[in-house]
């Protein structure tokens, strides 16, 4: 039983996600922006047309998909085509998702790479790509699993008020579904809580005068501009995929 | 130039360690014992004679060997015959290490597998085992580079007595590096400072009323019990190795 797919425990779940993001960025803002780790063909035959980060995605892909984790209903990989799992496969009985295509790992590489790397890490290069690299595919894994974690409370929402997502859906109304899903309170309130974890967890220790590895107003623009933005995305586009 | 190599660095690159190591035990805790992927040969012939988690570590650290990992002097591989490097060799002109063969993760993975993880984990299977064997393979992989942070320590403590050193160095005396290299000041010290960090970090956010995911007196032990006297056994080892 994975009850981080139960409904009723969404909210808890999602904010479970919030401290491994905000993890997994100071991790990344440990290094310069090295931004010859996101150059495709830059590195030669062995790592081929894709970037270092893209390689080491997809390599690290192939391994989890191995270890099933891309049959779990919280998990979508960035590449297709993985292998098949070398583990037997789980019956997921609890999860609450109606079957669906949404993934927008594209986009969310896309942004993660042109905003959110130079956003957090200082210019320059300090040779350390492959370390950098091991972080980007941390960082762009959270971040994945956070933005297509909105499945969950599509469906939440979903069946809290039937009738008039049902409606929306009918009228294949992409705004009105958008307008119906976004809670400005609990928008803030998560922009709020972010905020003060990355405040709490950036914090050098004690004796150590060194600035802290990342701006709490980072984090905070991270969720505001584009998590909470694609967030809404899937769910929006799960519920216009959503069979009644 | 990678700084965290660097002598007068190592006190803050050692702050940094602690802080990786609570974030990657925390993700652990996050799930059940699952004593099944640390079972030899539990999943036929495709993981082989290894177990889940061996299986996955040796094919993380063929990726990482080849993004050159383990040319780093502060990263030690827990297998040995991984691939050679696809990136450019680097040149490690600031590495203050003497040339050396210490590598003590066979010790630390027993002991993770043994001690750690039923310390920090609640009993029980909840067949996150891919999850799971990730969060272990981070956990090991920051353990390790902690406690092979030694021979910066080590090196760095030679360099301000070298005299006193050489003698005990000379006389092959094991029980007398021991001595030399333990300072109960320093040690309480990171005691202090890691549980307060446990306490912080495994915070959970307001409005939410669940339990910690770790405690952090299990932190204070892991360091006080084995990571500790591990790094204490790497700056042995290395003193005895080193040539003057």
């Amino acid at each position: 039983m994975n009850k981080h797919l139960l409904l009723e425990n969404v909210r808890q779940a999602l904010m479970r996600t919030e401290e491994t993001i905000i993890f997994d960025l100071i991790e990344r803002a440990r290094f310069r922006l090295n931004d010859k780790v996101y150059a495709r063909g830059a590195f030669g035959p062995a790592v081929g047309d894709d970037s270092i980060v893209g390689y080491l995605l997809r390599e690290t892909e192939c391994l989890h998909a191995r270890l099933r984790r891309y049959t779990s209903p919280d998990e979508h990989p960035f590449y297709a085509g993985l292998p098949v799992p070398i583990l037997p496969t789980l019956r997921f009985d609890e999860n609450p998702l109606r079957p669906n295509t949404v993934n927008l790992n594209a986009d969310i590489r896309e942004l993660y790479e042109r905003e959110i790397v130079p956003l957090i890490c200082l210019p320059g290069d300090d040779q350390q790509y492959g370390s950098s690299a091991v972080a980007d595919v941390t960082c762009l894994q959270s971040l994945s699993h956070r933005v297509h974690y909105g499945k969950f409370v599509a469906e939440s929402k979903y069946r809290a008020s039937p009738a008039q997502y049902q409606a929306l859906i009918d009228a294949r109304d992409a705004d009105g579904l958008l307008s119906r899903v976004t809670d400005r309170a609990v928008e803030s309130a998560v922009l709020h809580r972010v905020g003060a974890k990355a405040r709490v967890y950036g914090r050098p220790p004690a004796g150590d005068d060194s600035p802290p590895p990342i701006d709490p107003a980072q984090v905070v623009c991270i969720f505001e501009r584009w998590v909470i933005p694609l967030s809404k995305k899937v769910q929006v586009e799960y519920l216009l995929q959503r069979t009644p």
